[in-house]
């Protein structure tokens, strides 16, 4: 709790006008605030009772943190007293009092406020509280369904706090940076609108029309692009965004990202902005990063880490010989971890059974502890060792095949192997460290997983091709890079944006030629583009994970204040909840109930 | 168009540092800052072509307002012209060139940048348009249908250019007062949340839980008190809200609005609050706006006024005898009307006829020219002038009856007259002044209109009473008034807020003895607030509508940027629109076809 106290001051009460803080409240002071500076001054707190400790003390908590009160002991003041010892755990007073230095001796060092002391005077209970279900306490241990639950309580955990506040003051920062600094225009776009083609994980919205339904956008990006035909010049929206993904963790159905558009721009500049922004909106308490990002083409990324979304936090580089058909990944394993060598061994070799990756531990003279080790000339063990970069006491992962399938599979490998490291307490990745990367130079075009002859947008069919691959559109469209830029963090994408097609021919030939979509879903964008639509790019920034990375949380749901279980479900509220056939009339639906068997599935799960 | 170049010069660029404003961008100046001082300086401009004078000028436009480009007539820069003559208006072009002063008489005063001229160099087209369904000027009338229809043209006008970057600005000041100022913490709030009992308003959305539905809400509250129980102490939010409240001329499916709440504050507080806050942020342009706002108890508006939203900008209070039996309006005709007199006092009558209102002209000479001067004696007559506060040449509107029934009858007169007034060109109200107004002091229960033995609530169940009232709960809850504020503006209600319940019991006695509402509904709540709550309030500001009317807007339309038409239609991408069957199904739900004779109505209304 000290430590979350001091945080909140470095915080978030730096700079602020304490006049300002207690303005058009009942009280004169905040709990965490209070300080040897304050003594003899008579204050009035307001705030949750923390604890009682020895019929002497109540500590009495706010937003800003906590601080002890003094119970009177004196006779004559016996009924204040009584007022006190009969407080439960977070009920909510008002207090007036004196501060004073705590008596020599006493003082808590772990506590913000643990010089001082406030001597109760008078007490109003404000409301008092019924037995919680669990304590405000950060080590109490919760199920996250109870945490959910309640969540009205868990918000009062200290961690919470500090979450909310971050991610409130990190938004106003960015919005700083954009509107004041840089003159974006914050226009609020439509989330009741027309499904998109092909938008299967779109949520449907009746409407009072037969068979009409609105639908509850991915993202604003029509919306963007027509605000740059319409000359706003420089659009941005932290915008709500919802998907349909039923039971993905770690996802929500509703999700908000920091949306943005402008015009007469390259790649280069959308890039520089959002460094500027990242930079300026940054918390003071996690330290400085540095800009520019490091740039990464997609063909490198791939290559060296077989993900779009490298890790860059550490190095075990995916290699490769010469002719890119045997690769190898080379885990420096620690000579020093003693007796769990053994077992990480082991779950190296668990971690590969099913994937055709031998596993080859390099022994502490140099020599291979493999099957392959007795196969190999003493040249090619030379050559291995040397393709894998390993050393003496290294575990190299080894595999052969066509590139697209080797190094997304070293990838994973990578990835897991590190998780392995670290559960074994090997600190690989610094929690305090931030590495951001561009990844450029992706594809334009993939083919499509279920028919290969057919192309799908990498990203979205709005992306505009690298200048120099343009005319291959209209003769290899598979060579075709796009404009696009994904900003990764600790290897997590964290935002994706690209330069748009301004022209409307050229849309229509990806849409039509190339994509085989019907064109006639997106006439009034086509139209728009034919309309004096000016060269335009933006971003969009996942807000969510973002700040989650920054403050580490394990799970988006830590930085969002009601968040859905992976279900998609409030576990407060009890929503989504049954509707009566009564008032879904004005919309013209009925349910569709499953048949028997089915309907006998009881959903338990979270 | 020049006048709305200086607005925005005005607004938009005081304090920017220009740098900032051309960061990231092709070009190296806006249009619209140009003027002397720019005088031989090489400039790039990226822009929309206005229109094409005597084959020698191009009007360059771009977000900041209009400049003249010079099109070069030297023979040997006959390539350069031949481009720009072949320009279609509203293509979008980058022009290099040099600022000169215009010959002299050749200066636009109208102009913000009608000093200067940019003698083009070079000239890139970056986008040609097609002819387009109507032109970029402020005067060209349009149908709403057709604005809507290319909204992204419409957007391109200054007047919208200039709402959509007030609201913009406005925000913005906002946020600055409530986070940077006043410490309030942005937490926002799921929009897919559960239906609230008695919602018929709320949007529902299927989910792929068979028969169950989330709902799109019709404002945070629930959510903003459980931040207030979970310690949040100050919460800000710019919520989106829903509303499905089919065609209601000016309603939007989706609004916004300021949704504020605040722990350990009293009805003083919050009014005080947004005092500053509507002072912080209002527009330059706009004037001065006076704070503390004045104050009228709900009695007070319907007894003078006869609406609990007055208009304070013009007097015409309605008055009564001492027994309050008659009621009356008086109009101050104005006598150098002239001949506009005798339609007026007809369109008067007519406005009259229906609803048993008298209408009593007052002659120059001081009789009543009414058929009930001659039932009267010369002492009621003069009894009734007074009682009107009416003189020569005035017009009188007369009636009897139950109180409840006869104010809100002459309040809507009062309006009508003004309107009747108005459109006969008498100025009665000042468009450019702005009459803040707090009501207070409203019932915190109303009859309910079907069932007028039972109580519904006056604004929502969560309302507190005023202390002195409280003990009436128990006994004679129709006499309760409760600390309910709405905020006025110019006649319209722009916000409304309270001071909520945070006594459990208080709650559940409201909600079931009082109400009779099923209160395991809102049992969430309930248990929250047994959970230490503190005492709280807050607030919600339309902001569509405020903004609408700072900037003068006929409707809330013109300050959103992609409104849906009355009837709920977005007319440019056509939202609503069918779903098949094939894509209901992962929800359950299946369309209800209305009978023949209903599908035969062809809808073509906007």
């Amino acid at each position: 709790d000290s430590l979350m106290n001091r945080k909140f001051k470095a915080t978030f009460c730096s700079n602020v006008n304490i006049q300002y803080l207690l303005s058009f409240s009942l009280r004169s002071h905040t709990c965490g605030e209070l300080c040897s500076s304050h003594v003899d001054e008579e204050v009035t707190l307001c705030g949750w009772i923390q604890y009682l400790r020895q019929d002497l003390f109540v500590i009495l908590r706010d937003f800003s943190g906590l601080v002890q009160i003094l119970i009177p002991q004196d006779e004559s003041k016996s009924e204040l007293k009584n007022a006190f010892l009969g407080l439960t755990v977070e009920s909510v007073i008002m207090v007036k009092g004196r501060v004073r230095c705590r008596p020599e001796g006493q003082e808590n060092k772990k506590m913000s406020t643990g010089e001082i002391e406030v001597c109760a005077e008078s007490m109003e209970v404000l409301n008092t509280c019924r037995k919680l279900p669990f304590e405000i306490k950060e080590f109490v241990k919760k199920s996250e369904a109870l945490r959910m639950q309640y969540r009205y309580l868990d918000l009062r955990s200290p961690r919470m706090q500090y979450n909310l506040r971050l991610r409130s003051q990190m938004v106003m920062k960015m919005r700083e940076y954009l509107c004041n600094l840089h003159r974006f225009v914050d226009v609020e776009t439509p989330t009741l609108f027309k499904r998109t083609p092909g938008g299967a994980k779109e949520f449907v919205v009746p409407s009072g029309d037969p068979g009409k339904f609105y639908s509850l956008p991915q993202s604003p990006q029509q919306f963007k692009q027509l605000l740059m035909v319409a000359g706003i010049d420089r659009y941005f929206q932290l915008a709500r965004c919802y998907r349909d993904e039923g039971s993905k963790p770690d996802r929500q159905p509703e999700f908000t990202q920091v949306d943005i558009e402008i015009s007469f721009v390259d790649q280069a500049g959308v890039m520089s902005l959002i460094e500027g922004l990242v930079h300026y909106s940054w918390p003071e308490d996690k330290g400085q990063i540095n800009v520019p990002f490091p740039s990464m083409t997609y063909e490198e990324a791939i290559r060296d880490y077989g993900v779009d979304k490298p890790d860059t936090r550490f190095g075990m580089k995916v290699t490769a010989d010469d002719c890119s058909r045997v690769c190898a990944l080379c885990c420096q394993w620690k000579l020093n971890m003693g007796r769990w060598r053994k077992w990480m061994i082991i779950a190296a070799f668990a971690l590969c059974v099913v994937q055709e990756v031998s596993v080859v531990p390099v022994r502490a003279d140099g020599s291979l502890k493999s099957p392959l080790s007795r196969l190999l000339s003493d040249t090619a063990k030379q050559q291995l060792l040397q393709m894998a970069q390993a050393n003496a006491g290294d575990l190299i992962f080894i595999t052969a095949g066509p590139r697209e399938n080797v190094r997304p599979l070293l990838g994973k490998l990578r990835l897991q192997c590190v998780e392995l490291l670290e559960s074994y307490g090997v600190p690989v990745r610094d929690p305090s460290v931030f590495h951001f990367l561009w990844v450029v130079d992706f594809p334009l075009f993939l083919p499509k997983e279920d028919n290969p002859e057919m192309l799908e947008a990498a990203h979205h069919p709005f992306t505009a091709p690298v200048p120099e691959d343009a005319h291959l559109l209209y003769t290899q469209p598979r060579k075709v890079r796009g404009q696009h830029y994904d900003l990764v963090l600790n290897g997590c994408e964290v935002g994706g944006g690209s330069i748009r097609i301004h022209n409307a021919s050229q849309q229509l030939y990806v849409l039509d030629t190339i994509l085989k979509e019907d064109p006639s879903l997106l006439s009034h964008l086509l139209e728009a583009l034919d309309s004096g639509a000016p060269p335009h790019g933006g971003i969009a920034l996942g807000l969510d994970r973002l700040v989650s990375i920054i403050v580490g949380a394990p799970s988006i749901r830590d930085i969002i204040a009601f968040p859905k279980s992976f279900r998609g479900h409030d576990l407060m509220s009890r929503a989504p909840d049954f509707v009566s056939e009564e008032d879904l009339k004005p919309y013209h639906i009925s349910v569709v109930w499953p048949s028997a068997d089915i309907e006998g599935q009881q959903d338990n799960s979270v």
